[in-house]
C-alpha cells in the first residue's frame, strides 16, 4: 500500500530533488555545453549526496533532458492557448497574426523566466544533437496550441511539401537561435540585464517583421 | 638541422595523421554528438596506436575543432573569391546579388564535399557550444572574401547598429542550420543520394529567396 502510493505520486522531498536536479542541468548544459557536464557533476552541483541521482530519478541522461524540454513547452504552450483562441475566434486568419502566435509564446516565456536564463542556450545545443534532435524539436510542436495553430494556416494548400517543410524549420530555428543568442549576450552582460524585458520585445518584433518577408518571398503570397 | 627541418615541414606521415583525426572527428561528432564523442575514441577510430595521438597533433579537442574550421572557411573563401571580384568589378550591388555571394560559397562547398558530408551537423553544433561559439562564427566571417563583401553591404549606413547585428546573425545561422539539416536527411535516406546536387542548389535558392525577404521587410529596403 505505501509503496503502491509512493509511485503514483511522488513525495515532495523528490519532486524538489527532481526540480533541483533539472534546473542545475539545464544552467550547467547552458554555461559549459553538453560535452563538457557529466551526470555525475550535475548531481553534485545540485547537491545530493547520491552520486547516481541522475540516474535514479531520470534513468538517463537523454531522460532528464526530455523532462526539461517538456516543462518549458508546457509553459509555452499556456502562453499560446488564449492567442490561439482568440484567432480562431476572430475568424479572420493573417499571415502576420498567426506568425505572432507562433513566435510570441517563446518570448512571453523567456521574460518570465527572467534574467539570467539558461533555456535558450540550453534548447540550442539541444536541436543540434544527434541523439536528441527529433525529440527537441518535435517538443514544441506536439503541443495543443502548436496543433490548433497548424489547422489555421492560411496558405490553405502546400503546393510544394519539400518547400513547406524547409519553412517550416526556417521559422523554428529562427526563433530558437536567436533566443539563444540574446539569452547569451544578456548573461555575459553584452546586454543591460535593465533592458531585458525591452529586449526581448525588440527581438519579438524583429522575429515577426522577417519571418513575415521571409514567407511573403518563399510562398509568394501577397496580403493586403 | 634534421630538428628544425621537421618542424618547419610536417613529415607526410604526420600530415596524414592530422588528416586523419580531422577526418575521423568531424564524422564522428556528427553521428553521435559532442557530447558523446572523446577524443581518445577519436584517436582509436582513426587507427592511432598512441591512444593521445589527438594531444600530440593538436594538444586540445578545441584545437582540433578550430583546425577542422579553418580547413572548411578557406574551401568556402575558395569559391566566394571570384564571386566577390565580379560583383566589384560590376559596379553594380544589388541586395540580391550581395546575398547571393553570402549564401551560394556555403552551397557549393557542400556539393564539393559529396554525400555523406558530416561539416553541416559538425558545425551546427559547434556555433551552440560555449567554449566553441565565437570561434566557429567567426572563422567565416574573418576570411578574405568575406570582409571584401561587408565593404559591399547596399545599404550603406545601418542606422540602427542592434538590429543589423541581429540581422546578420539570422542570416548565419539560416544558412548553418538549413546546411545541417539538409546533409541529415541525405545521411538518412529521407532525401536520396542521387538527388543531392539538386537539393543543395534547391536549398540555396530558397535560402536566397528568404533572406532577399527577409532583409526587404527587416531593413526595409525597396529594391527595383
Amino acid at each position: 500500500m505505501q509503496v503502491s502510493t509512493a509511485v503514483a505520486t511522488p513525495s515532495p522531498r523528490s519532486t524538489r530533488a527532481r526540480d533541483k536536479l533539472m534546473h542545475t542541468a539545464e544552467r550547467l548544459y547552458a554555461e559549459h555545453g553538453f560535452a563538457n557536464v557529466s551526470i555525475r557533476m550535475i548531481s553534485e552541483a545540485a547537491g545530493q549526496r547520491n552520486k547516481s541521482a541522475v540516474q535514479y530519478h531520470f534513468s538517463t541522461r537523454d531522460e532528464l533532458i526530455q523532462a526539461i524540454l517538456a516543462r518549458h513547452a508546457a509553459a509555452i504552450d499556456e502562453h499560446r492557448i488564449p492567442m490561439v483562441a482568440a484567432l480562431e475566434a476572430s475568424g479572420e486568419v493573417s499571415l502576420r497574426r498567426w506568425i505572432t502566435c507562433i513566435l510570441t509564446p517563446h518570448i512571453e516565456h523567456h521574460i518570465e523566466l527572467g534574467t539570467p536564463s539558461w533555456y535558450g542556450r540550453f534548447l540550442a545545443q539541444a536541436v543540434v544533437e544527434p541523439s536528441l534532435r527529433e525529440h527537441a524539436t518535435q517538443a514544441s510542436m506536439r503541443t495543443p496550441s502548436f496543433q490548433r495553430l497548424e489547422k489555421l494556416w492560411p496558405p490553405r494548400q502546400d503546393r510544394d511539401p519539400d518547400l513547406s517543410a524547409q519553412y517550416r524549420a526556417m521559422i523554428r530555428l529562427l526563433v530558437v537561435h536567436m533566443c539563444a543568442e540574446l539569452e547569451g549576450d544578456l548573461a555575459s552582460g553584452l546586454v543591460a540585464v535593465a533592458d531585458a524585458e525591452q529586449s526581448w520585445r525588440r527581438l519579438g518584433e524583429h522575429l515577426i517583421t522577417a519571418v513575415c518577408g521571409l514567407s511573403t518571398a518563399l510562398l509568394e503570397i501577397s496580403e493586403p
